[in-house]
């Protein structure tokens, strides 16, 4: 039950749509070790779960009692493991007294998955980026403000007195992903340069006349045909105008509001960098640390009320 | 050089991205017979259209001279056969006088493409699309106004005085197949049914609130799981917001204008309803049609300034 820095009490974990991330605690919220693999909700029985964890697990499963799981993300959907109902907005970040506890075959295992939240009206969810929105009120108490969370599907969050008000999701990121890729801009935006002033016009151009978003899509191409658009300029104004059109739909939640971006380097620097032109100044909290801090959160409340 | 109907007088061919139609067309301007394969110009490579276009005609190739072929469509880009270079706004529709001929082995052959028209500012092109302008303005002689042409790329051309003025494209098409098929809405969407209640309040609500399309899009999503949104409301939602955020954008086009609609009965039936709403009663062309009259205008020219 031990690894090379210290005794595993724990394990944290963030089980998606696409990938498994686990960190092996400490008794003292050390991380000790990260696992990933593949095995995302997307690709997985409910009867895979179990052997996936046991197989990531094995050599620091205890000779007797359990190890706790404490989970978040989409293995809590109907469609995952075992489904985690969804706690109804306004509601704190659900912990683990709203957690389901998973029957495993094993009971060396003992894993609880956090619900995501809901919201009815305009009809909205989330799953996972609630445990990040915990670990901010973790790390951050009394925070009042927004949570920005870029991904494939974006999340502004108004968060105030511990509690989640309102939230809105933009599926900007897969838009990114789909015309990226399986496009007629897929010529046009390849490769890896990135250009920052060709994205800055775009987030400009598209906060100020949203609508005609289809149509600077296309001229991306025409561009490039008509113009030689360099690809990196491309690439960056596919990504500005898409944020751009998300920012004009969103500025309720950024005008004038106190902002936090939740996320990894490359997005959540762009989303940065967008907010910037817009006279925000908004933070960035690294996205697996504040998923760490809510899923810390998490498992201390358990063991309050469990144990 | 005889199909059962009679004399083959000339073909004409659109030769598009995905698929090359044929239609065999007697002296007097009839169709004698129509043939399609699925060679479109994405799969091809510049030596493989003359053996494509011999395979389909192998039966009406004439003993002695040539068949004349007049083609539209992608088949002239530069990564077609030949390149048949843009015309540039303000322009008529290309006509063979300024097509390219293209050199064939077989001397039973003589295929000459069709340019298409690009426009400097903003940036856009169309291949294709000015062969149904052409046929518009050969159906109606004088028509003023917008020619509205739905498809993977929609573009809406204001025409005047026989020329092509200006266009835009817009990519609504292409973004509604690939969020049908290859987004996190595709479960929500699936199957064929249709709801028109749900598609007029989804163009109305892109209409009011365009800005606000990548959230709409996920709401779909969520209101599946959330409302049990049945998939022929979710599809009709999906294809009113694309259209509607279209209409935002393209409002100085239709607003107030002679609007006509090329395209095939589905998509076109909903660009009509779509404008209908708005108070725009838009006549349909159909898309064949209007692409043999094109083809039937530049085949007569070919005839006056060749021969």
């Amino acid at each position: 039950m031990a690894v090379a820095g210290g005794k595993v009490a724990w394990v944290a974990a963030d089980w998606g749509t696409t990938q498994l991330r686990l960190w092996l605690m400490a008794p003292d919220g050390r991380v000790l070790d990260e696992r990933r693999a593949g095995c995302g909700m997307a690709t997985m029985q409910p009867d895979g779960y179990e052997p996936a964890l046991l197989g990531l697990l094995a050599d620091v499963l205890p000779a007797e009692g359990a190890l706790t799981v404490v989970c978040c993300g989409m293995a809590g959907s109907r469609q995952g493991w075992a489904e985690a109902p969804y706690a109804a907005v306004p509601c704190p970040p659900p912990s683990s007294d709203r957690a389901t506890r998973v029957a495993t075959a094993d009971k060396r295992l003992r894993v609880c998955l956090l619900p995501g939240i809901r919201q009815d009206d305009p009809p909205d969810v989330m799953r996972g980026e609630e445990t990040q929105i915990a670990g901010v009120l973790a790390a951050f108490p009394g925070f009042d403000g927004i949570v920005c969370l870029p991904g494939t599907h974006t999340k502004w969050a108004h968060v105030s007195a511990g509690e989640v008000v309102s939230f809105r999701t933009f599926m900007t990121g897969e838009l990114f992903a789909l015309l990226r890729d399986g496009s007629v801009l897929r010529h046009a935006v390849q490769g890896h340069g990135w250009d920052d002033a060709a994205f800055d016009a775009a987030v400009s151009d598209a906060l100020s006349r949203p609508a005609a978003i289809a149509a600077e899509l296309f001229a991306i191409r025409a561009a490039a045909l008509l113009r030689d658009l360099r690809p990196e300029a491309a690439r960056a104004r596919l990504s500005g105008l898409l944020i751009g059109i998300e920012l004009a739909a969103a500025r309720p939640y950024w005008l004038g509001q106190e902002v936090r971006i939740v996320g990894e380097a490359g997005i959540a620097g762009a989303y940065r960098q967008a907010l910037a032109a817009q006279g925000v100044a908004a933070p960035i909290l690294p996205a697996d640390e504040m998923t760490r801090a809510g899923l810390l959160a998490a498992y201390a409340n358990l063991g309050e009320t469990a144990e």
